[in-house]
């Protein structure tokens, strides 16, 4: 792992953020040759490889820009959006629910904005797979780009399809859904999986809830949960700790489950 | 990626979760010629590898086990424990905030029971790497046997110390703090961190939250957060969905930061 | 207001709490020539009439007990329950909510242990009244005892009944229904309740909800909410301060709702 | 109870909640003779005296109200604020907590805009009383008009003072603090109270309750609580239920103690 490389420098490739006493923030593929451009001026990247993270440059307008190494929140928050997007919290819970990472196998409906195959697609990175559908040309096309931007596309199948239509995988260890009527599609996720593989699902609505546990239990799944995670930041100030004052109050009802093998029918 | 192995059976050295009828689990890494015992009867691991993911063996004195993919929720559940274990919940949020993933170079103290050691582990395989120091050389080797047995010693470092002696990292990615003190070590946190590196902690307590939050504007820390997550679980009835009667109202504060190169004072 | 009684001394007929080291607590109403029995020894009544509120008393065995005022919350853990009772904190809100008051004329069903019938009596008397309803004739006994004990029977009329058979009450500030299948008897609910009259309800399933919210769209009620509040409390400890580890997660939902007079249908 | 007086009918002296289409509310206090003039028209009181409850008027403009009793909510809502106002849900608990009802005799202090003062004055009518006190007399002003407006003001004694003076009462039954640093003034609380009496206080900082518990354990109370009160509130739709997309995410921490007698020093 200790390379020669010097990993406190930036190096091509990396993925840049540039964060401005303004508080806006962008974030940059290096590539050599290439520039960035703001409101604020100009950067050649080759001015920023080789820079120590975590240090300043300025535009040619003398606009300073700190480079920090991006979290998963903000490269998530950086994707260009024509959907709702998957929030971090619950990201992170599926992640550790159904087991995702290195190596990991994961069919994912519907794409949207890609927020969510991207995350997943740099946690199963190198030798895992996200295999993600999307019913809508345009849609999945947003999400490639945004995908493509952060250099994750070796890691990530793009198919056009209504997912109705059933998924290419016979053996995946995840399938999650994000569309309106995931009741609909229980067939074709436990088809997609290998025994005992996880399914999960994001739906705002307890009618939806109700309805998938319905589907569920009809569909050979079993170890049936239901969470929700509510995120409670503070007002990061010594003297005067406190909860800021408004905060998301919902996302989404997260379900998981585990497809059950048909031969097997008293499980749990 | 699809290589020529099936994926959908149990091959020797996957680690399988054993799910009883009587709702009692265990974690197996399968060795052939080895057996697994239990108060129920023994089962040859020969007689697992090979058999289908979800499928059923029984002991021979014919009680039946599901063979499941453990969650990474359900590893973690099975470590011995002799310390409070970081939740699922909050491991997944710092995953996220911290950008841990294929690849990272992290920075843990103290390691306890080695049940984030082990999560974080499965993160950042196989290039990444974890560095856990832990004062209490008791609690190090539990954490130790922990990860072993899951297979993942060869992505972590363990060294036993006060870590007031500072880390034997200068480039880390990212450091995470569970002491009861954390504003004792900024200045080794700092240290081991490459510049705009991830800084994370967990506090129960409010008082602690305001010293961190004190120490960190005095070691050249920015972008400070403090975050709290509440899982909120539900019974998964189709016709009578609702939360759970009780659930764990805290587990701790989570503090987030960025290491600051120490020549740019004026960040925010 | 200030009569030349001694407020701060106990009275014949004032409810005192008294709470042992051993944090068990009593409530006894003050009656002359009464005695007080516990397995901690006795106390006559007289013995603790005319003492100053918060001094304390020992019992012929020398155990030592605090004169606490009871809080309206300890009043109701004092109740002899057969069934659920309403949470203080949900109590509250409907109070706040439904405007109930001095004065106010509520109808209440299912009475069940009467926790909430005795809290509603105590905050509308002297002038206002509650009617409650329940069809088991033992729980009704049991509540009456309840309120009885506390000296609040004039201020309650208990009925035995079904409800779907209706209330006597044609003009009642507000109704409350604490049953399974509230939507059932929502025409005796407006029967019931002046024009703009409150209506409210406590369910615990989410399907239930769904339910009540059809049947309010269908029975001429505007101004429909549904809430849910969440009580954290915190281990009380200066330099520890953080939330207990275990919290009630979910007591109900509530609805409201206000009965429209037929003749508008077009009101919100 | 039920006298000759037609309760489904507005009287001189009711406070009606005039609310329009446009979502617009307004509460006035009816009086023969006055006329309400909004941006809609003008009503006279006459014409709404002796209308149905729940029944609607129109402006000379045509424009349609609806004639609703207010929640003690929407009487807090519709007071001239020129301060933070305590929450509904903070009021509602702690009238429980402090068991405040018809006789009580409660001090507060700071009165602020006289939300809380005007709910607690409709709390403990006719024979209690609220003594609450204000530094500023600006706000003790406004205060003051808010609480005569609906004809509360038999019931509040209004007193501008710095509460380091101390309070007149000696043998109150609770004593309510919204004030930023109420561990100045606890020696003063304690001789307001009868012994046992109830103290609360709202506080938006952690900071602040650990002060406030520091305080409280040197100043002779006890039995102290910590507690707080999330308000999810969900969208009415009932084939589409869900927490609504934002809360309220903190109003404050209510402290809860009681005032031990002061020879009684060994109380828990």
């Amino acid at each position: 792992m200790d390379s020669e490389r010097d990993l406190t420098r930036i190096q091509p490739g990396d993925i840049v953020l540039l964060s401005g006493h303004d508080r806006r923030e962008f974030l940059v593929v290096m590539q050599p040759g290439a520039q960035f451009q703001t409101h604020r001026g100009y950067i050649n990247h080759d001015a920023i490889i080789g820079s120590l993270w975590g240090s300043v440059v300025k535009t040619h307008l003398d606009y300073a820009y700190m480079l920090l190494p991006p979290s998963l929140e903000q490269l998530i928050r950086g994707v260009q959006r024509t959907t709702q997007i998957v929030y971090p919290k619950d990201i992170g819970y599926l992640i550790m629910k159904m087991n995702l990472g290195p190596g990991s196998r994961v069919v994912e409906a519907g794409t949207g904005s890609g927020g969510l195959t991207l995350a997943l697609a740099r946690m199963v990175r190198p030798e895992g797979h996200i295999y993600t559908y999307e019913s809508r040309l345009e849609m999945l096309e947003v999400a490639r780009r945004n995908v493509t931007r952060l250099g994750l596309e070796p890691y990530v199948t793009f198919t056009q399809r209504d997912i109705a239509a059933g998924f290419d995988q016979h053996d995946a260890d995840a399938v999650f859904l994000d569309v309106r009527e995931p009741w609909d599609y229980l067939p074709q996720v436990h088809a997609a999986l290998k025994g005992g593989g996880f399914f999960g699902a994001l739906v705002p609505t307890t009618n939806q809830v109700t309805e998938l546990l319905e589907g569920l239990a009809h569909n050979a799944f079993g170890f049936v949960q239901v969470d929700e995670l509510l995120l409670r930041s503070y007002k990061a100030v010594a003297a005067r700790l406190r909860p800021m004052d408004r905060m998301v109050a919902h996302t989404g009802y997260l379900i998981f489950a585990r497809a059950l093998l048909l031969e097997e029918p008293e499980a749990p």
